[in-house]
């Protein structure tokens, strides 16, 4: 047995709903010790585990990264399967990989993506409640993609920036953006090198003014010029959030795939 | 006021996972009574409802027909967002319709349409649980496919039927049916003018030896032959199952839309 411990990283699915979010809190049901006792159990000893980026209450994953380290000498699929043996339905590994001993979910990561999925149509959905925004009334996806575009490059955030956030500063790069609609499913696609607190959620919101047409598409440069959360308008709920993708420094030759969930009727 | 009653019909979609099926029944929760119990509440007097296809536990819908009569006058707008606001987030009214009195959901139905949902991959889901059926397996969909051929026309389904059907007898008419991947999806498309209990279960069961190798694609139509229940293999499970259509007599006018789910990671 060689005790020298080896560094692990993971790519995890996870329902947010039933969450109270990834990190470890007083009260409340939260994903990260659940995910380490999971392991823990696997390895034999305690486990910590570090992740890309901690999701909010609600807010899904289908691809988020941690990592953690371990003496214990198990097959990856070991780690795969008996981690998933041990955690709840509504988190799933998805692969196990190993990785340098100096790579870190969170701070090796130079871009995150996030979907944001809007289910538009009057009649509220049932098999995918809480994995989807409902809007009931028409929203105009072309509007927002064109409102989304005045967020795009490195810019001061603090207008869609949570009042509790902790970032010590608030400029962000906002790498790429779209708003595509399929059906009655609106996609607001949005990567960047991080994200402040709520960041997604209260762009999101702010596109919904646009997209009823109480605001135009200029708008959003007034706002972001603006820097100021006051103005911003409502934060969209969770419910239709997801992390779907990690870039990492080309070094640590992670490259997780985007997992990028589209639902559709045909 | 008018006090003659009118018969109305409502596509309803559901998340059958936490129900014990529609019917209802002594013990444990189902989804009729709920229907009933909303819809009364928006009627001030109490509801029946008919569907057109009495799901089984854990089986979801996407567009499940049913019919009852009122005596209240409603704008059918009022039936929809009433009915929606007191049901269970599970259940969603996705459009109500005057039909004709002679019209009943099951027996003006000339055909049903079922999608199953095969998610084929290492790594469970979290997501998307209790909607797909999870194969850890590697599958063969276009195996399946030419098996699953073999089911067309009017036949005689006992290999396929529960031992519990109370249908009259075993004859039904499968009018399409196809087997197709689209990534780590595989998604079983079967029309036939009524099922038997558990049809599309037992199928799918069946299909399931075909995809992993285990049988001939022509062992579908040999067991079909035999007429014989405990030939057939397992029962696939619930999960993946959804009712999607109703075809309607055309002298009903009521021609409600296919509303087959699909998912996926981009």
């Amino acid at each position: 047995m060689n005790d020298t411990p080896r560094r692990l990283a993971i790519g995890l699915e996870y329902d947010g709903s039933g969450f109270r979010g990834w990190q470890q809190q007083k009260d409340g049901r939260t994903i990260q010790p659940l995910v380490e006792q999971a392991l823990a159990k696997v390895a034999n000893h305690p486990v910590q585990v570090t992740c890309a980026g901690r999701t909010d209450a609600g807010v899904h994953a289908t691809c988020q990264i941690v990592h953690f380290d371990t003496t214990a000498q198990r097959p990856l699929h070991a780690w795969l399967l008996g981690g998933n043996s041990h955690l709840t339905p509504e988190i799933s590994l998805q692969w196990v990989r190993p990785v340098a001993p100096d790579f870190h979910a969170r701070f090796s990561a130079r871009w995150r993506r996030y979907r944001y999925i809007f289910l538009n149509r009057l009649a509220r959905p049932a098999i995918l409640r809480r994995r989807v925004t409902w809007y009931y009334r028409p929203l105009a996806a072309e509007p927002m993609h064109e409102a989304a575009q005045h967020l795009l490059g490195e810019h001061d955030f603090s207008s869609f920036r949570a009042l509790g956030c902790q970032a010590r500063h608030p400029i962000r790069e906002v790498q790429s953006v779209s708003v595509t609609r399929d059906g009655d499913f609106i996609y607001l696609d949005i990567r960047a090198n991080a994200f402040l607190h709520h960041m997604v959620r209260n762009i999101a919101g702010a596109l919904m003014c646009v997209g009823r047409g109480e605001r135009p598409s200029d708008w959003l440069a007034e706002l972001r010029e603006a820097r100021d959360r006051s103005q911003g308008g409502v934060t969209a709920p969770p419910d239709g959030l997801y992390l779907v993708q990690v870039g990492y420094d080309a070094q640590f030759d992670l490259h997780p795939e985007a997992v990028i969930p589209r639902y559709g009727f045909v």
